[in-house]
């Protein structure tokens, strides 16, 4: 059986896989596998000798009210869709292992790129993620951490968070699967019901939108002109229940009045459709 | 040539020293190094393969206006000491390669732990040495990592962070070594006039006292007994300026009204002799 419960479970068969002398792709996920991450699933398998797989809700990156306990599990499934896309062990710890009584070490990127976007509306959700990340990466300790371009935040802080700490791993943040009408995958989209999955494809359009009218050139590079076609086209969707569209440094996340050559810019958007808050983002850039 | 300036270096001479399939000791220090320091090396020499000791005064542990400018240094002499006492290779890198352009990620022990205690008089300190140990393990990557008791609810703290967040070390706390008249070494005692030298010994007098009172039985192990021992003794010296003396729970550094069998508590002190701030500790158990 390659489902792992413990860390010293995973020590134990990673040993015997003579892990030291082989190259360890890792793959973080809280499960519920879309196509999203099985691209990095298999994008690890291409690069790696051996690949670990962890399935983990981490509680500690949900605040009270948020989906912790609705959030979509099926470790079956995903155990079964893991090892078909590569996958040598999938590590699905109960949270007693992460976090044994009276845990309370906490792993953060402090500062501006933390508070925004999702940072705004989720104070403390990117405080969850890091700690977690640390953790894994701690009992795992692979060569390679795969993560999805579509948490584009979560990417740059892990990607800081890998820096400023020194961690011995390298980052590869991997691009977005989208369902055919343009929607980002997503664990979450499952919630949608019929009329607001038909809704949700607007955010893929408004940065489609944002990305057409940057290389029209007719905006001549205007961040706030580019976020006005934003909200435009998410204003034709009623149901579309904006949390926040901002345009920033796609490295440092920092505000930027127009996008200039040389530097990637990150457009990002949160809308809640009913109950369901969705995230997007698109790369934009000049030559 | 065993001084080593960057992380970059350190690893190409830990791979040639074919570290992957050799045992590595770390001793971080401040530098200044005494025979305490020295005693964490030796103690680190006859556990392990390769033994690598750190020089760094890490800034993000001084508060403003505390002494991180006149910290004593000297490089040279230290780099001799820790060869002759077992040492590979010292590492003393700059504070830009710790922590380079635009670190602000933190690991932080997070509670009433860090707030008790050394914490109280200096809020930001913990988190200044769980960042730096943190980035310091990821750099160096050892087996068994050596502190020193004399900073004890830095060694509590350690402990905790390592457990907390799954890094993959041992730590080793090893005793502390005293000069002729019981004071505890330290690198800051150089700061000392010769009358504050003399007066810095009832420290551990004051720690002595409380441990005969509480052999004696005659206080029945209890702490509010056993801290007053503690302050008349301390206050005998005109020139000791108190600013805590505690005790604790050895583990959990929680507050306890009696010693109980079975159980360490922690006796903690930290003294003002002019501007040198100095502390003491001894562990307290009955049978």
């Amino acid at each position: 059986m390659s489902l792992i419960k413990t860390a010293a479970q995973l020590e134990e068969r990673l040993a015997r896989a003579d892990r030291n002398n082989r190259s360890l792709g890792f793959v973080p996920t809280m499960g519920y596998l879309h196509e999203g991450h099985l691209s990095l699933i298999r994008r690890a398998r291409a690069e790696n000798d051996l690949v670990v797989v962890s399935v983990f809700v981490n509680p500690t990156q949900f605040a009270p009210g948020e989906d912790f306990e609705s959030y979509p599990r099926d470790i079956e499934r995903d155990c079964g869709l893991a090892i078909q896309a590569g996958a040598d062990l999938v590590f699905h710890p109960p949270a007693e292992e992460i976090y044994p009584s009276g845990s309370s070490t906490a792993v953060e990127v402090t500062g501006d790129m933390t508070r925004k976007l999702c940072g705004a509306s989720r104070p403390t959700h990117f405080r969850g993620v890091t700690t977690v990340v640390s953790i894994l990466l701690n009992i795992v300790r692979p060569d390679r951490v795969y993560f999805g371009q579509k948490d584009a935040q979560q990417a740059v802080l892990i990607k800081k968070m890998v820096r400023d700490l020194h961690i011995p791993v390298t980052v590869v943040v991997c691009p977005i699967m989208r369902e055919a009408d343009g929607l980002a995958m997503s664990s979450r989209n499952v919630f949608l019901t019929p009329q607001e999955r038909k809704s949700a494809a607007v955010l893929n359009r408004a940065l489609q939108k944002a990305e057409d009218a940057l290389r029209s050139g007719l905006q001549g590079g205007g961040v706030s002109m580019l976020e006005a076609v934003i909200r435009d086209e998410i204003g034709t969707e009623k149901q579309a229940n904006i949390d926040y569209f901002q345009i920033l440094d796609g490295e440092t996340l920092q505000e930027i009045s127009r996008i200039v050559p040389g530097r990637k810019a990150l457009a990002a958007v949160a809308v809640k459709f009913g109950k369901t808050r969705l995230i997007d983002n698109r790369m934009l850039s000049v030559e």
